[in-house]
């Protein structure tokens, strides 16, 4: 079996990219990265997934991006924008965390002699953040192929981005043939400590409007459901 | 006055690559990556630099890599080669280390503002390493480009890499034009708590090879001239 590494957040996305990884054959080794987010609970909906989805290695990375960044997501003093509040890029962008994530993920796929690298990126629904368009990936791989040992030995490594070009509702009908229950997963920006969404910001907005897209009852817990 | 971003690990080569950047009059924000290594005296050293060269702002990021990497730098049960012993890609080589250290730095440009990234890398001295060509460097920019707000809005990020193409003898020359002290920089893969230099390893090797082609007196603190 070949190995590949899969980022996996314990979010929609990420979760339906394992599932994807898995289905392709591959023996999986999730990686999460802890960046100084503010809820534990999505780090605790990736170790529920990991054992779920019986991944051979889950390894948690610290990397406090706090001391760097100021985005919503980290700085616990700036307000999590309600969903169409913004326009452009999101202000819950973190700076670079794809390309740092990407980066964590090609050095354990050296490591494991990996050539395969699995993100839940999605051009569609999330098209604000630059980080997660085709060029990018395609970019990112170009540049990994000449950062390593393997790469440069003819190894091709192959950045896999299964949803790019999915929308949401897409992605969810996909993620429930593959046996996924989305119950167990957190896609919200400000859960509580139990995993329980806010159902206001952008992430639950597109969560919940996915669902409906799908015609498919949406299984998450809701604090305004609670 | 414009800010850079400028990876310092203490030792000879982001040393001079900081004094290059500040002569070139950019405001200079060091980064010190503490990536799992196996001597707090490369960490003192850095520190040391930052106050001499008067950086703006100097951030220490801690990300344990050992969990992930099995390379003589990290894993305390690797020996480090000794000079010559090795052939091809060294075995202190990190797994995608100018990947990550390079995404972390390109994190705080864009928190700072900042369109100029340094790093001290040569392709001379350490060609075995895949993470320290041009086409390397090249690769990044393009990617870090289309990673980021500030790229694809056109105000185009620049890694700048002044010491690429020099050997070690014109890097140390450059260096002493600028003023650098280089007995207070750490090279050594395994200095002591004090900072003295094994004498032995790639690193040590390197260095003393380039003080004697420079023909310049080498004050390096040596173990073995104690």
């Amino acid at each position: 079996m070949k190995k590949a590494v899969v980022l996996l957040s314990g979010g929609l996305d990420s979760t339906t990219t394992l599932a994807i990884a898995r289905g392709n054959g591959f023996a999986c080794y999730a990686l999460s990265v802890d960046y100084g987010q503010r809820h534990a609970a999505e780090l605790a909906a990736a170790t529920r997934i990991g054992q779920l989805l019986q991944v051979c290695e889950h390894q948690f990375l610290k990397l406090d991006l706090t001391v760097l960044a100021s985005s919503a997501l980290t700085d616990p003093s700036v307000t999590v924008p309600i969903h169409g509040t913004n326009r452009g890029i999101p202000a819950t962008y973190v700076p670079a965390r794809n390309t740092i994530m990407l980066s964590l993920a090609l050095a354990w796929a050296e490591v494991l002699g990996s050539q395969d690298i699995f993100i839940g990126v999605t051009a569609v629904d999330y098209s604000g953040y630059p980080d997660c368009r085709p060029d990018y990936i395609d970019a990112f791989e170009k540049m990994a192929n000449l950062a390593t040992k393997a790469g440069r030995e003819g190894n091709l490594l192959k950045v896999h981005a299964p949803l790019i070009n999915l929308p949401k509702h897409d992605i969810i009908r996909r993620g429930l043939e593959l046996g996924i229950d989305y119950s167990m997963t957190v896609s919200c920006y400000q859960a509580d400590a139990s995993g329980w969404a806010c159902g206001q910001c952008d992430a639950c907005h597109i969560r919940r409007a996915g669902f409906a897209a799908a015609n498919i009852p949406d299984p998450t817990y809701y604090q305004d459901k609670r």
